[in-house]
């Protein structure tokens, strides 16, 4: 893979700044979580993969990396911002274990989800302590802006509630006719799901390196369109992603009979190959031919054109909320790689 | 009934607390349950009991009746402990409608539990949006003492799920030999799982009255030993209360095979009778014949009146805190009515 020399720069700059945010929040998480107690953090530490057989990585580090990245941008250190980066780790693998028992998931970061091996009960527990966790990591570091970042997060884990309470009653509703799940409400649910989280780590990584609440306002639009951004180029490589890259079955979230924003805007286009689209969904999309069918009729019906625009319009948004903040050119680099190495998986 | 004049007075006072504690958090409960929209909200205001059906009655307002105390006591005015006040009723509902789920209980206030009557995934989803309004609420209240409180929230919920997780565990372990739980890892539990939630309330209450850090320390243990003097009250009640004035089965825990106070108290003390109980429980207990030989007993060995003198010792220590702290006549009042209305109910 080659990159042009800017760009490579770029890449090398946003490498380091998942290392820097990793190296600093990890150690705080695992204190927190060996303070659970020998039972309890022995669940902790085995869903965060430390553990002997564990892959002692949990996750990409995404959201602790936007968190100090927002407060170098103002000006502070990057370990001011590990309070937020710890609390939205912490917030993220509690929203993880639950959604896994919603969700019947048996599998996370490839073993076995903590309800299928702790058992349900345990796995709602360690939840609902990481989720107090998060809370008691940010007030408890005396920073003059936690508790302005503790409220935030109040309100990003409410969105978040609400958006995963909604897509799971969206799979109750038709796929077509009156009572189908709009764009608007798609577009509602994904930024409360997967925007309000990441909002909420560059407000909350802004407040704690001393941001005004009007500045931290406009770090919340920057991670809520690079949320929203993720979600739609996410929902594009659910169909058309290569499963060498993605690690996905080829046209895995059609298979599944995921609502996804290319099918959804598909169905809402109208015309013949929306109209065959709707007959098809609602019969159930199995055989290979059907699921060959039903992505090029989301396709032909502007599903993907669709999904790819709104994904371009959000980054768009993105880099405005970048340039309407003064930040040394290093963390704008940062930042444009942050945001290249979550959308530009499909390129 | 009857009652001496100052208890009588001391009654009164104890009633008015508590409808000032109800009439101020509830309408602020209602206010935040409406605000999780209208699938959430809906599900919240089932498990308050606010529907056309409900009792309309979400508990005895223990836990808000103490913050408003609390704030009393340092000299502010009720209204200002009311964040404190909706937070600890809000956590404590959250944690009753896992516990439901994890204890696989299916009732709770007479209707369905709400993992009954909406499944499994929406109990859980409103637990953790009450989980995380009850920290929305205390920081967005502005109080200065907010920010302190909500880290005692954080740390109080660590320690209710701690001890839940450990109550869960003391059930696969033997009820006699060195596998045994012991009478400090049964009141450490207890401490946990009961006393901390209480410690918060008051200490919450103190804090968004004003109080210092030392002052709050003194409510926290207030409410922790109010707590574990309930919860001795509670075990002994379990076994020997009046199913007419508790609302369950005669030798209700023994039936159940429950871990109690004055069970783990009588297999600890040795002796002749403790070593029948032990091959008593060993074996199940289950005729009526074997339940009323194994209140007996536990009784012979020792175990109730251990149990009784603890609850007298924990609230002695309750005492010494109210006594330590100069209060208003009235408010003391009301405390030692509150304390009678936990404890009193086996006289």
């Amino acid at each position: 893979m080659t990159f042009p020399a800017t760009a490579r720069a770029d890449h090398e700059l946003g490498v380091n700044a998942i290392r820097r945010a990793r190296e600093l929040t990890e150690p705080v998480l695992r204190e927190l979580v060996d303070r659970l107690g020998p039972s309890l953090g022995g669940i902790g530490r085995y869903h965060f993969g430390w553990w002997a057989g564990g892959s002692g990585a949990a996750g990409k580090a995404l959201r602790p990396t936007l968190a100090v990245l927002a407060a170098e941008a103002v000006g502070a250190e990057a370990v001011d911002a590990v309070p937020a980066a710890a609390a939205v780790e912490l917030v993220h693998n509690f929203s993880l274990i639950h959604d896994d028992i919603i969700d019947n998931d048996e599998l996370r970061r490839g073993q076995p989800a903590v309800w299928k091996e702790y058992g349900v009960p345990a796995a709602i527990l360690i939840g609902d302590a990481l989720h107090s966790e998060a809370f008691g990591v940010l007030l408890s570091s005396g920073h003059p802006g936690a508790p302005a970042a503790a409220m935030r997060l109040a309100t990003a884990m409410r969105e978040v509630v609400v958006g995963q309470v909604d897509d799971i009653r969206f799979t109750a509703r038709p796929w077509t006719g009156e009572q189908a799940v709009s764009v608007a409400e798609y577009q509602a649910m994904a930024e409360a799901k997967t925007g309000a989280l990441l909002a909420f780590s560059a407000a909350g990584g802004a407040l704690l390196g001393g941001a005004e609440a009007a500045v931290a306002d406009c770090f919340d639009r920057l991670g809520r369109h690079l949320g929203l951004a993720f979600q739609c180029t996410d929902d594009v490589l659910g169909i058309w992603g290569d499963p060498v890259r993605t690690g996905k079955p080829v046209f895995g979230d059609l298979r599944e009979g995921k609502r996804t924003l290319p099918v959804i805007a598909a169905l809402a286009a109208g015309g013949a190959a929306s109209e065959r689209l709707g007959v098809l969904v609602e019969r159930g999309v199995r055989t290979d031919f059907e699921l060959r069918l039903a992505a090029e009729l989301v396709e032909e019906a502007g599903g993907r054109e669709f999904a790819e625009q709104e994904a371009a319009r959000h980054l768009a948004e993105v880099e405005d909320c970048l340039t309407s903040l003064a930040m040394p050119a290093e963390t704008r680099g940062s930042f444009d790689a942050l945001a290249q190495s979550l959308i530009g998986r499909s390129r």
